[in-house]
């Protein structure tokens, strides 16, 4: 199923996305006012209801925010896990004082901060005062159902409840000065997020989907999610080695090669640039700088 | 005033504390249920109730909790926020590969995770399996009040509700190998928080209090607040330049010299040690390594 977070008439509600990917059943009357989050929580009971759930009513012009819009926590995020994008980084000087190319031999996990969370369609701020050196990140999230803390790799898909686009946005020039991640990748609205949440019965092969990205429709990323450096469930493994995992905790896992960054000169976004990222099967992120 | 999260006959709840230090008053029949995020987040209304509450009953043998058992998201942490600490962390060849006992030109800010946090008296995992190199690290928290993005300097400290203790527990080998801190800095039971919220008004000069550590009743840590190298109102107007601070936001601003890893040899934490970590006029955390 595809499943979404809408507001229609001033209601923020959750729904189901029917198989044009396009119109939108109002799941009220099914789960009472449960956020996605909630649902997803109580996957074993709602999920079967709502997928049974007929004769919902059509949503009259929803606009999608994200599946999550308030995570219960910051996202996890995961930086330089596919090859090509880790030789960029280290080509362009940004990662400083190191600038290696080496591939990490552990998963670098940083978080992003819950209100950078905005919608698949809504703007993205520039952020002028701040930065001048705005990035694109397109990455397939990993979404938690079943929680839990050491977790190993051959259990790890069946705590997967689905799946998610997530655009990683990031401030250069901030990830730089301060070191550590957090504020370069938490300005607010620097994470747009969906545009729906997909389950997880419904990719067949997780390393065939292909995540993309385009800014102003020129195409800039383009890698299968069998390029991870570490794949999911080594993601999985490590990051629950020892910190528990939650029902709804979203796991950004990476970007290919191809970010702004990656070019020489660097190719910063600038306001009203359009901002496309999109993996198969599972929609795309369509996000205009303001 | 001084307010506790506190477990009693199975039961949790907001309870404030007599000057004794010792006497927890429940809060029930006042809040009505609400935890003290809901409070913080509700203050103008709520603290005048609180504090003009009477004949509040004692609780008998509170067990405390952090104040936010679960924290709306991560943690805000500081490193390297205090000179002699920048200078041991530098000496002891843990920052590679940059090894740099330069002071940061700006605040290197990460998080720690939710389920991370653990109260004032329970036990620190070891975490054998993870990680060897286990160290302590004692900080002053700010606790946000009234929210909000773009905070300047002079209006900072209107934002702060109060302070609390957090033992910012490190796994340092994890730290390093994953290169962002936030799994060496999230490990289960790596944020003792507590053991009391301090309201702001109760600290006539942050400056002066004193922040300090011992293990196994030896003292380790021990310096002002004064010496932060970006003190409070700089850390807020850094961190809400882009990312709109929330009510119950903390933000953990760093600790002074004197950790495991500024000993030459470095002397880790071991199952049984005694940590105690303690704040002028905010009590102190005391936990054991199991």
């Amino acid at each position: 199923m595809k499943l979404v977070t809408f507001v229609a008439d001033g209601r923020e509600a959750v729904g189901r996305l029917d198989d044009d990917e396009t119109t939108v059943r109002d799941l009220t009357p099914v789960v009472d006012g449960a956020s996605l989050l909630d649902l997803v929580a109580d996957w074993d009971v709602q999920g079967p209801r709502i997928a049974a759930a007929a004769d919902l009513p059509a949503v009259d012009r929803p606009h999608l925010r994200a599946p999550f819009p308030t995570p219960r926590r910051d996202l996890f995020a995961v930086g330089k896990n596919y090859r090509e994008h880790v030789a960029e980084f280290g080509r362009s000087g940004y990662d400083t004082p190191q600038r290696s190319e080496d591939l990490p031999d552990k998963p670098i996990v940083f978080s992003k901060a819950t209100t950078a969370v905005t919608g698949p369609y809504d703007d993205v701020e520039a952020h002028a005062g701040i930065t001048a050196e705005l990035d694109y990140e397109a990455e397939l999230a990993v979404i938690i159902g079943r929680g839990g803390r050491g977790i190993t790799r051959d259990d790890a898909m069946a705590h997967v409840w689905g799946y998610t686009i997530v655009d990683d946005v990031t401030a250069r020039d901030v990830q730089r000065d301060h070191k550590q991640w957090l504020l370069g990748k938490s300005l607010d609205t620097h994470a747009p997020m969906g545009p729906w949440a997909v389950t997880a019965d419904e990719v067949a092969d997780l390393a065939a989907l292909e995540v993309s990205s385009t800014v102003n429709g020129e195409p800039r990323q383009k890698a299968p999610v069998a390029d991870l450096i570490f794949d999911v469930p080594e993601l999985i493994r490590v990051i629950s080695a020892g910190i528990t995992l939650l029902p709804g905790d979203v796991i950004a896992t990476g970007t290919p090669a191809g970010v702004g960054i990656g070019f020489d000169p660097p190719r910063f976004l600038r306001p009203g640039d359009v901002v496309e990222c999109a993996i198969t099967g599972l929609g795309a992120l369509r996000n205009t700088i303001r």
